[in-house]
């Protein structure tokens, strides 16, 4: 691994990793507070829920703010600094590039949604979480997709890797996250749908 | 509705409508062929579905391989000639525009697989039917999203919406129609999930 840029570790992304751990922390609280019933594996969900949405919505929700009505770059405030620190690795999201907003504009209304919703329906046993689940866990990887196809395409000029800070922690661990989890996700809907849905010869028909 | 464009309705226009006229009826000819034996809601999703993969193989392939391979613009052929009168509607189809050349890949490559085990799920009453049903519609709607908001995020300025052929048929027909569909099997995988789950407290924990 390249380490560069770890003796000169800004005080600026030690504020930003502190930032995300304490959401990591809220999500573990809420998860505390709410999910004292839930089985093992659906506290792990809810907690992944939990801070899915707060991320969403108070990390996301202000870039996409900024991001219309101006630029991250011309924004000021502890949160610019923190997406002007991320922009260190993808620059485009200092300028309110089309693409990363219209990606975000959708993480942060629908997805946020759907994560609340997932929630509640996990909590109280509803009928729809697996579908809530599925849509959730395909909106974050087409959004990842979405993120980082079309700088793949023409050759990620806007990319930074040439630490490890800004390639393995800002771009593989904080993107690759929100594909690993999805998929997960993904996996313990089709294991659930499987074990309920009887054969196929009682299957009642819509 | 203006009907600037109606008396000068070029050939290519005529002959793109026709293909695609053509592609519904190989799909009805699929349905019938394969779906004698579903349900009559099941034989209009299965028309839907041969519909869906023979348009993003035969047409949206073709666009991927164009654009990645040169641009439509400089591309020639009958294909070509298809998606250059497409790009009279929306000039970024010309131009291998990475946003929109990304959601095609995913949608050529990925909505085509799961329409086509969406296929064998129907057909086989497979438990993983409505995974699938979700997971695509979700994908197709996203799709859609990605399409056009970069789009109205910078005003719109490779949209022409000047003639009704345009903006009626070719943007809000062809695109709304994957809007309209995939809400209506969200709405279908929704209620069939609900007929299918016991109540709470008799169903089974993963």
């Amino acid at each position: 691994m390249d380490s560069a840029g770890l003796p000169s570790l800004p005080l600026v992304s030690v504020l930003s990793l502190l930032a995300c751990s304490l959401q990591l922390l809220a999500a573990g609280l809420l998860t505390r507070r709410y999910g004292g019933r839930s089985s093992p594996m659906d506290k792990w969900i809810l907690l992944w829920l939990f801070y899915d949405v707060i991320v969403h919505v108070t990390l996301e929700g202000p870039f996409v703010y900024m991001s219309l009505v101006g630029t991250v770059e011309t924004s000021e405030g502890p949160l610019a600094e923190l997406w002007k620190e991320y922009s260190k690795a993808d620059s485009r999201w200092l300028v309110s590039d089309p693409t990363i907003v219209s990606v975000e504009i959708l993480t942060v209304v629908l997805d946020s949604l759907l994560a609340l919703l997932l929630i509640h329906a996990i909590l109280n046993k509803k009928y729809y979480r697996h579908f809530l689940q599925v849509a959730l866990s395909v909106c974050e990887l087409y959004g990842g997709w979405m993120t980082f196809c079309p700088e793949w395409l023409t050759g990620s000029p806007h990319l930074n890797t040439s630490s490890w800070l800004h390639l393995w922690l800002y771009l593989a661990f904080f993107n690759g996250l929100w594909v690993l989890v999805p998929v997960l996700l993904l996996l313990q809907s089709w294991l659930f749908l499987k074990s309920l849905t009887p054969p196929p010869t009682s299957r009642k028909k819509l």
